[in-house]
């Protein structure tokens, strides 16, 4: 089977290029990897333009909504390989191999880990990464939150409406976040405890995080009892494609992007997260945009080159 | 009285950037202009991504509400000039002068008339520019429209449901329009009859347009019997605070901005249809999303620079 165009990823962006494509009447077939990317687990989103507020995944439910009763194809699985052969991209599933004439990547790119011994093994056990899934379980509890970015302030005000106490670890001598996400974090008052220049050098516990070892002691003791842990240091985006396309990145691993969204290579475009269009500055409303241009861009790729 | 951001422009760039600007807790006024731009009166939407169908007023109208929940001033009138006086601008409106830190131009651009003799005269009288603010008028009758893009492709099928017949006047060898929209207009039929290398030369009519006269004769005679004419012939962005401010504009007179909406003059950030950043794309997710990124902008310009 050849498509018009196969994308890669079902967040904002692969949504939104699905639906700017079908518009273009190209025949379209979405991997979607995992359903609604980073927006899906992001919970209540009130800065989307035009929708006063609205959960991460009902948003992504009505964008894949869009682009299917316009006739996008949809496919539960991840991308396995994407190679170029004469005119055409192969692009291998999970089950099958299929012709594409364009190929856009929104892949995003994927969260951060400390790196500690036993942070896979107690993962979902006492150490989390997405506040929105996991906070509400930690009701009365005692949290630490390990960031120091916005992310990790807005996760911190999250489960400041469950936890009893938060105690939030960050590497670097400052938090660095919206002005109206710190204003949140205030408010909490003595439930968020900020431990500046500190970071978690070991995980305790075995079927169950017990406590940290932190790098600089804290009232006196190194170790801190914990019946949870999240993790929001930041994101990187995934090159296995990058590199077997040959794609062109920037310093810190994102695709580079034209105004367009063209990559180094013709008839490949890039969307969202994964790209370094917008610097730091990575939303929703931002990755939808991206994606509708990677739209178009590829239609009139197709349009000139396609057979 | 001192803001730290004044918007001018209330469509989807100028909302969203509103919406984002308090986010970031900036002191923000916006000057409305004509309320919610192109969008609020481009009708039923539906390649908004997250958001099945919306009629463009109401889209807009939430958008503003985002920002109002969160304090942005709004001001119904039209900014008269901007000036830098030392570390400020000063922004006059029909009333007063405002001082503001920073500015985002978020003005659109303007609808392109003919330039015909009686084209102001006639304007509402038979000679029309929005097809969902005035096409229901014209139920059962016959019409014109004036165009050849995709704007003048979605207007005829707007009209389609209304208008008996549709004459659409055509000056370049082909219509150049989204697919979809092409196929839309085919279902039309006979409803539709296309005018290629056609031009109007005239309107003829007193207190109503009557008839047009065309560049090349149609069935043997070169008048047009018409009840209505709608004109959707393209934009041009405002010069005036491009001229009172000197900013850098391409050959079309977009503004030019920089990845992040910054002008070549510093605390001047501009978003949305004015602008170059996609080329010749502008839809309303990507003005909102460059109404984001100037905020944003604005923000950093602020902190670094603001006193």
């Amino acid at each position: 089977m050849t498509y018009d165009l196969v994308i890669v990823g079902s967040g904002a962006a692969g949504l939104s290029a699905a639906l700017y494509a079908r518009r273009y009447n190209m025949n379209t077939l979405v991997f979607e990897g995992e359903f609604g990317g980073e927006t899906a687990t992001a919970g209540k989103i009130e800065n989307y333009p035009g929708i006063m507020s609205v959960d991460g995944y009902d948003l992504m439910k009505t964008m894949k909504e869009q682009g299917k009763v316009l006739g996008v194809q949809f496919l539960e699985e991840r991308v396995q390989k994407i190679e170029r052969q004469e005119a055409y991209f192969l692009v291998t599933g999970e089950k099958e191999t299929f012709q594409a004439k364009a190929i856009i990547l929104a892949i995003g790119s994927q969260r951060r880990h400390l790196g500690l011994s036993k942070e896979q093994e107690l993962t979902g056990r006492g150490v989390h990464y997405c506040v929105t899934c996991d906070g509400p379980v930690f009701a009365g509890k005692t949290v630490a939150m390990v960031g120091g970015g916005d992310s990790s302030v807005k996760g911190v005000n999250f489960l400041g409406e469950y936890a009893q106490k938060i105690y939030f670890i960050v590497r670097g001598k400052e938090i660095v976040a919206e002005f109206i996400n710190l204003a949140q974090m205030k408010k909490l008052g003595d439930k968020v405890e900020v431990l500046l220049e500190t970071e978690v050098k070991e995980l305790v516990g075995d079927k169950m995080l017990e406590k940290v070892v932190l790098s600089k002691a804290y009232k006196g003791s190194a170790e801190l009892a914990l019946d949870g842990m999240f993790v929001e240091v930041g994101y990187d985006p995934d090159q296995t494609f990058v590199k077997q396309l040959g794609l062109q990145v920037d310093e810190a691993g994102y695709t580079k992007a034209d105004n367009m969204m063209c990559t180094n290579i013709p008839g490949v475009f890039a969307a969202g997260d994964s790209t370094n269009h917008f610097g730091r500055f990575k939303q929703d409303i931002t990755a939808a945009a991206l994606g509708a241009v990677a739209a178009t861009s590829a239609y009139e790729y197709n349009t000139i080159y396609g057979q």
